[in-house]
């Protein structure tokens, strides 16, 4: 998908948001089991309800690839059923890889040809030769770990590097990769006055904002900071729309979440005009 | 596996040999092609070939999953050949993940239960939170990402991060994590002088070595600065050995230089007698 197609969804649907698709056997209703595919049975269900409030969906690979074969099968019926039923809808594969030039060949391979997503979310310790092959497919975005929502993120990213704090020297460095204007950014939303630093660096590029709800982070912030003329913002909610209710009206609770928050957002972009 | 066992096994066998299964469907020799799985025929035959002179195999995953489903497939009964005809093989599961806490227990298990894996490689960018659900399965070992062996490697790892080189920093880090003693650490071999300083932080601990033969480095260079008493050292070679042959010869090809491997890791292991 095109950037300029995303910024028009926005605009046309009054949203930002983006829903994680976190599917957990666990958690989903107890009467989806006995479906031949519960996973997917249930993610069928979100999207049909919720696709009217948001812009993306966003599995995360690892709750799919922990139930293997099954799992792959499920993600794959998935993707087939977003881009045939929902082709206006951006994709990301929250997968988080990133190897040898070679190796992120392959990756990317599975992701934007085999399972068509139009995005993928990467890691940025192994550099440049580990991003740029997926900087190379047309049309498809790299998203790369820069700032992430956890409590790990002190660990390592905010550390000064040559005096800059780790996620900053990632940003600056991956402006000069070749497609780096297929760059997106996994910046967390728990530390919104960041993305005032974050803007100076890269003014225009999208930023996919984890942890809004579950993980503290907070909308008007995030907009005030973070948002642009383009908007450049894409806001992600998983658990607090998946699992609204795990009985029968799951669906329309998880779609009563998902426009509270469309609401939310469309405030926000009114005050841009 | 215990730590111990693959101890034994590297006395018994004369060999720290890891053979990288990257298989590779345009690089396979042609006559495998026209069979029902191609991926799984060509790593039965490598094994099969080459099992008495290694002491562990290194699926890289990106590889399966470029093909989907069947990728998985293909992996999932390479992983159930492995695990009940060769239980004392060591297996490394070269995925590179790393994600949030509640998701990295995902991927753990499909790869420590679902795939039954006896190693996993995991990225550090995240931090302690992305690392220790990994950490928490008994006689399963996480294999960080330290000093890699391509040239990104020199974008953020060797930068100096609180005065000291971030994968340094990272070494530092893990030994606090809990379950630090089922950690081991990718060290490209392309950096053996690097080693000196890597046994300073970790003096124990079980390196991968990737990159002796294709990407350049030396066998003897490792050896004099990284072996320890229990060794300590997986030194993995994947092209070099899988494609020595592209006839129908490719698994005796392929034998004859994980047998010449062996040979110069046994002159290596004498040493220390």
């Amino acid at each position: 998908m095109k950037i300029d197609h995303l910024v028009s969804q926005i605009h046309k649907k009054k949203s930002f948001l983006c829903i994680g698709l976190d599917t957990d056997l666990d958690k989903i209703p107890k009467h989806l089991l006995t479906e031949k595919d519960p996973i997917f049975s249930f993610n069928k269900e979100i999207i049909d309800a919720t696709n009217q409030f948001c812009v993306a969906y966003k599995p995360n690979i690892a709750f799919y690839e922990a139930y293997g074969l099954k799992g792959w099968k499920s993600l794959e019926k998935t993707m087939d059923y977003l881009n045939s039923e929902h082709p206006n809808i951006f994709t990301i594969a929250d997968a988080k890889r990133g190897d040898i030039g070679n190796t992120s060949t392959r990756y990317a391979k599975a992701f934007f040809e085999t399972l068509n997503f139009d995005s993928i979310t990467v890691a940025p310790y192994m550099g440049k030769d580990s991003i740029e092959p997926f900087l190379s497919f047309e049309d498809k975005h790299t998203i790369l770990l820069a700032l992430t929502s956890n409590e790990g993120a002190y660990d390592f990213q905010t550390k000064r590097i040559d005096g800059q704090e780790l996620y900053k020297e990632v940003l600056e460095e991956s402006k000069s990769y070749k497609n780096a204007e297929r760059l997106m950014y996994v910046v967390g939303a728990t530390k919104a006055v960041y993305l005032q630093d974050i803007r100076r660096i890269v003014p225009e590029s999208f930023l996919l904002v984890p942890g809004v709800g579950a993980q503290g982070g907070n909308l008007q912030e995030v907009c005030k900071y973070g948002i642009t003329k383009n908007i450049g913002l894409l806001v992600n909610s998983s658990r607090g729309i998946l699992y609204a209710s795990n009985n029968m009206d799951f669906a329309e609770a998880a779609a009563e979440k998902a426009k509270n928050i469309q609401r939310e957002m469309e405030i926000e972009l009114n005050k841009l005009e």
